[in-house]
């Protein structure tokens, strides 16, 4: 066998989370995410050839075990599933960095899912690699949490409560909406950042937030941009997790006198996601940045449309 | 001043919480309702002339007293927001069963709001009457609700959690749906039921119930009855209420299984609703009621579109 048999495939960064669904929602991002090549091979079980960095050279942290890695688990499970007797080899390339709440390891599995099933003679459709690369992600994350994977593999903004899985929810996205992410350079672990929350809640706190959720999805749903700001905020975990990061109130003040239609954590941070009006992302996007650099932290931003496209073989 | 000075108002009997939406939904329901005639008078203040039955009867419990019946109280509070210094008189009709869970104080609020608008110069739109239909709800039922005030007002199934109000959201309902609402006859305090309510949750809890939440209004908006019968659920209030109401649990039963797409409470009891398709109502109505006799309680009940319409002057 040789290079020509791999299959590469791309899944994007993504924002867990996104502010106000804690756990059940997520947004695909544009411009920056995971690469996976895959092939069979005549050995049994998955091997890491190797794991890399952006620009093609081995990746400092991250080992080719292949039992540690979120791409080799998610492409094993769904190997297995399809009673495929011989091998795989993959190269994982990370775009996305590490423990910067971008859904890092939920893009490898992902991935790694899409480019395995582009191997099988009777590749499965996409909402049933969800599951594979679950199994992956569950690795990292330390649960069943979807609101990586899912908008990762699917694109756009998914609506993926726990309960309901394997199914995920595709939402209408309003018009004329960006997304800005600002990757600040600080790590976050995102178990960690979860063991550390509060596991008790008072029916005002819950009934606030989800109030805000169903206000927001109803936003999304009829294309509803005032209503959506006033819904685009998290007043359980934010302020949970806010002081682990930082620049997190500096950034998101600017963010909101920017015109950020409003600004949260994405998935446990450090990175800081805001919507905002198309018109309204470069200089928000600046502006986050700047505030951000203030404070002698360097950080990188993207700008996306809400209907960022998901995973693809490339 | 004669009788053909009066105004009357028809608001429809709702059903409160919709199961999976505590504190936030609302679905109007069509057949039952309150009616409030209004006119100006000479004397200041606002007088209930007299609280009736359905069939003209003097109410044998509701009192007179303008300060105990949210309909004078609701006229009273548009009526002095807009600065009219003579007197109103009012006729309440009831419809809807005291204490029922059927929204029958909410109601009587709206009807008033709706009746006393229509004798301004200058009426104000139906979304500004809803604060003053509110200020009567609050007073039976103790706190800012807007789940029974909001769909009886607007008709259909209406989102309205606290921390939105004044605004509420219509939401798409699926096509081919019908409610069907039994009333047991017997009576639940809802302030009193309310406090018994635990007043925390764990996490696990309310990111289960506000799942089930998201992806209701999902289902609705996508018109996805399937995942709208796995979202039809209350996992937190229901159980603790569901012992206030014997035939609780017998009447779910029996409203499964005549193939409910989903069961719970109306309000805070004890009538008890079920959504299914249009088809099934009939069956599913008579097997509800009939689970209810069976256990010596009487009953009656009302089908409905889920878009029934919401109060108007008749």
């Amino acid at each position: 066998m040789n290079d020509t048999d791999f299959v590469t495939a791309f899944a994007p960064a993504s924002i867990g989370n996104l502010g106000v669904g804690f756990d059940m929602l997520g947004l695909a991002i544009a411009g920056t995410g995971d690469w996976v090549s895959a092939r069979k091979s005549d050995a049994s079980g998955v091997r890491i050839i190797e794991v890399q960095e952006m620009n093609g050279e081995v990746h400092p942290f991250l080992s080719t075990n292949a039992d540690e890695n979120t791409a080799s688990i998610a492409a094993h499970s769904l190997w297995n599933a399809t009673s495929n007797h011989c091998g795989l080899e993959l190269i994982v390339r990370k775009g996305i960095p590490l423990q910067s709440g971008m859904g890092s390891s939920a893009a490898s599995a992902v991935a790694a899912v899409v480019a395995v099933n582009a191997l099988l003679d009777e590749p499965l459709p996409k909402s049933e690699l969800l599951v594979h690369a679950l199994a992956g992600e569950k690795f990292a994350s330390g649960g069943l949490h979807a609101d990586n994977v899912a908008p990762s593999l699917m694109g756009g903004l998914i609506l993926c409560p726990q309960i309901l899985l394997p199914d995920m929810i595709q939402l209408a996205v309003p018009e004329g909406v960006s997304s800005v992410l600002v990757h600040p350079e600080l790590q976050v672990n995102t178990a960690e950042s979860r063991r550390g929350l509060a596991r008790g809640y008072s029916m005002d706190q819950w009934l606030t937030q989800q109030g805000y959720l169903a206000g927001f999805i109803a936003a999304c749903e009829h294309n509803d941009i005032e209503l959506l700001s006033r819904c685009l905020r998290d007043e359980l975990i934010e302020p949970q997790r806010a002081a682990s990061v930082p620049c997190f109130d500096e950034v998101k003040k600017a963010a909101l006198k920017a015109d950020a239609l409003g600004c949260s954590l994405s998935g446990s941070g450090p990175s800081i996601f805001a919507l905002c009006r198309d018109k309204s992302a470069p200089n928000l996007a600046t502006a986050m940045e700047q505030a951000c650099r203030k404070l002698g932290i360097e950080c990188q931003s993207w700008i996306s449309p809400l209907n960022a496209p998901g995973a693809r073989v490339e």
